[in-house]
């Protein structure tokens, strides 16, 4: 049997025992042969849950980081799914997303399809997630006892933040990535930088801007303060948006088309696929309007809304971003 | 006795004794007559303290969502509005936010005079509402004792999420909803949205952008990343922002007049009350030049920044805004 | 021995002993004569780990603020640094930090070099700083003992708020504002509003939009939602931004040079030192297109897009931006 996923968890269940929310700590994608063998020798497809003693021989041969797992009395769960095939239950959408954040795959590249419909929404709080209807009486019970009980959020998504914090990234405010998120090594998100789900930064990068579901953001990249990209669920259209190496986005303008590299957009222009836009060649000349959409994917641009006409201008774009070096070097 | 407000609540005082936050589970509006009479009969108007015993009969018969709050040995407070005048004491103003949150009352339907100066500033901390003047110690008694103490906002509001989540809202970040915030049905808030005290999003509704203090967004309205509305505290003017159905605020734009339905905003153009725009017919033909303030409450409009003249124009806008299916069905 | 800042504190270690956090409830910069001389001759200068024992007569004699320390068992330090050089550690990169937010100090008044370098990027969680080497088996072992444990940022700056809360301010969402931010008496920032360390809202104003590393915003400004100031450290030059006394930059507008006084800019207009902007004198008359560098540092500019033509444009700012009374009345 192929091993698409595989993975031990722990879940957290709602009162009627519905799984509402999982954490897979070592999540695996597409097992080498040895190890692929032994997860289908071991484990039946789907979700099951499992006692410490019933894993103790793979984890203690196989996955030794998981070993805190042995000590526990806590009932554990393993998920193994042989194909990418649509989600089909919860532990499946949380592993799913566990592996885009683990960056064991890339945005755009798995089957997400249901994967609404299997995630709860649910309250996440300083006591873990907790379904809708338990929280009314949960929460007046901790005022009663004097026990403060904190509302993170109100999602289907939980935040990346408390599943894993892949390697060289920083974080300013954890709400802000949702799990399922892929962030490079060499990616600071700010204050307002947001990551949706099956969205990444490839890393290194400056991210101050919202990078939509399905964006990626490639190598080098800056997408400065309140920046958008257009995603493909509300608002924006069909179109996936890309942006290649070495672009920046200059703080609150946006791209509703995809981007090759080394392009730039000014702070405060927001380019569409309906956008008209003036071109002009390495010598200064118009060469002709075009729609946003019909420069999408080209590289070495420069966005500008002309200050004195107000024409917004596609230019041969000369100057390379580079990161600022003390900021990433410390990374 | 007429009954404007009613609620039964848990208080939180700082060291002086004055009270500082009140959570009300479950407020209660212009109760019909027979509730009516009950509250008339059982409770004085203003804020009283009570005993569980106190209230037993009142909640087993009337409120027994409230049930826990009888086998407490904590204080309790009952807050009795007979009719809406301006807000005379802090258990006051914390009932009426309720009211809004609670949906029981619409933005700038009821009188919030001398709100900002009967709430304190306080710390809204992981170990609840703290007074200003006994946090430094707090602070660092925790710290000495190795305990985490997080202080997660200093204002005169708290966040909405910690008293009640309205049925069928989604929140990414509790931090950006403050108490007296109203969610309708289906409103899903992204990282980047914000909703004020005393503002609404009606429902359905995406929020990505900031309804302001007064700003109501109507149903199947979208509000894009980092989108603006202006609001009468701080930078606007006398006019209050009401958007009307199935708008669209693109990313990074934003309004400083109200708009009637189906209207759209390009992204990253703001519309202010003096704003010179271009009005367009839908045969194409220039009819005027109008002051944003003239066209306020109008239907049909879209409104761009045309990318070769740099001309504002407002547009008949025939394209409805659908708000993505797959995200609202399971919201 | 000059005094250039001393502090005592309580100082965080991750499991090699390394520090990773600090602590100073009552920092000191140049304190006078007496003061100087008793610190001078208690500590030797740099960074000591001390019993209460061995400050008990400083603490009690000269800091009775830090009487807490006294009863703990714990190791507190002592960081003494005769001058303002290069930051060459942890402990003192975090004194530096708090005597900004302490208002002990302006932004770019000190030497802040090498701070990257000596701050760890850590996670910062509700269980405290934790390097991120001990993070994932920290959070398992959480987990497996179904104890929420939140990461809430990973990076080098913690949020001012756990360190210090100055008075007079609002702070709507605490994880936006990091250590080392300045902020003045009579300051609110709002959920969007994000300021950085070495950066300054020296109020009292309204702040909205970010305040990046190195800018100071005048007394009685307003920063509007999602307003963006160019930083130096990312996407900026190496003009520092300042931004004088009762300015106004409009909702999702921005500036990349520095302001003087009575400045506006329009809701969401970016003027960047390129920006060609055209000069129009308070009669009306166009004077020259100068750009955005030539005007870096005047009073009393408006800057607006024309609507109908779209050229950027400067007038003389005849309007005074007044901030809401009663906001900050009660502030």
């Amino acid at each position: 049997m192929p091993v698409f996923a595989f993975a031990i968890g722990v879940a957290a269940r709602d009162v009627q025992g519905n799984c509402i929310d999982c954490f897979y700590p070592a999540p695996l994608k597409e097992p080498d042969g040895d190890l692929g063998d032994a997860i289908s020798k071991a484990f039946k497809p789907g979700t099951a849950t499992v006692r410490a003693e019933q894993v103790r021989d793979f984890v203690q041969t196989r996955q030794p980081a998981l070993a805190p797992v042995l000590e526990t009395e806590r009932e554990l769960i393993a998920t193994l799914l042989p194909a990418d095939k649509a989600v089909s239950s919860t532990p499946e959408a949380f592993l799913k997303l566990h592996l885009l954040s683990h960056r064991l795959t890339l945005p755009n590249s798995m089957n997400l399809d249901g994967i609404f419909a299997h995630l709860q929404t649910v309250a996440w709080t300083t006591e873990g997630a907790i379904a809708l209807a338990d929280l009314p009486e949960r929460q007046l019970r901790a005022r009663l006892a004097g026990r403060h009980f904190e509302v993170l959020s109100v999602d289907k998504f939980p935040k990346m933040a408390n599943y894993v914090i892949p390697s060289g990234v920083r974080i300013a405010d954890s709400s802000r990535i949702r799990l399922g998120a892929y962030l490079g090594e060499g990616t600071t998100v700010m204050p307002s930088g947001a990551v949706n789900f099956n969205a990444a930064a490839l890393g290194p990068n400056m991210v101050e801007g919202r990078i939509s579901q399905g964006v990626v953001l490639g190598q080098g990249s800056d997408l400065g303060g309140g920046a958008s990209t257009m995603g493909t669920l509300a608002g924006g259209g069909e179109i996936t948006i890309t942006i290649g190496r070495q672009c920046l986005i200059g703080a609150n303008g946006g791209t509703g088309i995809p981007l090759g590299d080394r392009c730039t957009i000014e702070a405060g222009l927001y380019i569409t696929a309906g956008t008209r836009v003036t071109v002009i060649d390495e010598d200064g000349n118009r060469v002709r309007v075009a729609r946003g959409r019909e420069l999408a994917g080209g590289s070495d641009m420069l966005f500008i809304r002309h200050s004195e006409s107000g024409e917004v201008q596609c230019r041969t774009n000369r100057k390379a971003i580079a990161l600022n070096e003390q900021l990433h070097a410390h990374n």
